[in-house]
């Protein structure tokens, strides 16, 4: 019985699965929970995962949800994954399990509480906080400069001094991949002093063509409503300031 | 030579380590990092872990932290650890590993949260943030109902049904310990319903006995002071509401 995957590609685990898949090879089908309409809510869904979050698999009759626990059961289960992804040397395998755990409270954190309170709080209809979008920023801002002074240490183009990725690299560069649905100033403002991060970026998309492009095709078209969204509000309210402004003439 | 593990017993991350360390029969030497004291900080420290928090070990030449990453290392590296800490099959490792992931985002990151900015925040110099507590309470709150609903199912007393502890099991029971420094009203209203989880912590409590009990001495130590306190402060405010009903009669 082929893998189940249950996923959103708007959701960065999400995409770290299925490119992880696609790229090893490993023989699954793709099931939508489309999270704008809600379907992770669904008492189906919630059969899969009670928590309500993508990603989730279904390998036959084993359930499991959370991104790095699967990541790290399909490096294990499937015989074809190539050691890299998540090797079996013991110390290998601490260090990316120590980047996993970190990831959660730092990088993680920060762009998940800035890409909400900026973005995606007014398409959900949600009130934004300024206030934690500023320490969201900063989590993320300090969040890179560990990246590039620590974690991107090392012989290699990859997490921990790697010479090809790991599930590490994919679980992070989704993250951040994430900063795409930002305004362009905001996303250059924290991302763009982080020259070595943004090489690595690079690095890892070109290591997993073309399925990374194809996994993250959803989130650039994403992206471009989001940049139409504020020009039409921009223009609005350069209109609403224009006719306060002839109000305040009158 | 010796494992060599860098830790604050008042921080909950390092008590799972060293109650893991204990319990196991692991050779090692406890090397306090006082964080009341900024030695987390200091460049020796950073030298051991450059994200400067504890936990960290050092196992001969080899160094690593975040607890969760630790944890699974000692269940791999020391062969005279039970097979229950971190079952060797994978789909019980993966359920494990699904939970600690869980924890970062739930139990950890609403009990942080919370203690922070109720008892720790002045106790630190630092300004409380009244909507950060309350919107931590919400997540804690939620956590202790998904562990009971969800993590707490199946024939045995732990996690997932386990019939002795994993280290998971660990790892959660010393961060809701954590609470312990609480003022008892909050704690109550947060743990108190929650009576399944509170028989779960003393199970646990139970399983790991001396060293649980010793691992937290400390922290009943800071319960104490945290009270007394408390009580100073509700004097305090009690004689200045006195003289300023005084105040107010002249």
């Amino acid at each position: 019985m082929k893998l189940k995957v249950y996923a959103d590609r708007l959701s960065q685990p999400s995409r770290a699965v299925l490119i992880f898949c696609k790229i090893n090879g490993i023989d699954f089908e793709e099931f939508k929970v489309d999270l704008s309409k809600r379907q992770h809510l669904s008492p189906e869904f919630k059969e899969i995962n009670p928590m309500a979050q993508v990603p989730a698999i279904v390998d036959g009759r084993f359930k499991l949800f959370e991104s790095h626990a699967i990541l790290i059961y399909l490096a294990c289960a499937f015989p074809g994954v190539a050691d890299h992804w998540y090797p079996a040397d013991l110390f290998r395998r601490a260090k990316i399990n120590s980047v996993l755990d970190w990831h959660h409270s730092n990088l993680r954190r920060g762009s998940a509480t800035f890409v909400l309170n900026t973005v995606l709080a007014p398409a959900l209809g949600l009130q934004k906080n300024p206030q934690a979008a500023a320490e969201a920023e900063k989590i993320l801002y300090a969040s890179f400069a560990r990246i590039e002074s620590f974690w991107l240490q090392g012989k290699g183009r990859f997490l921990l001094g790697g010479l090809q990725p790991s599930i590490a690299d994919l679980s992070l560069v989704c993250e951040i991949m994430q900063l795409e649905v930002l305004d362009e100033k905001d996303r250059n403002r924290i991302l763009g002093p982080h020259k070595k991060v943004m090489q690595w970026v690079e690095d890892t998309k070109n290591a997993t063509k073309p399925h990374f492009d194809e996994m993250h095709a959803v989130l650039f078209r994403a992206k471009e409503r989001f940049q139409k969204q504020r020009l039409m509000e921009a223009n609005s309210d350069g209109e609403t300031s224009q006719k306060s402004s002839l109000r305040s003439k009158m």
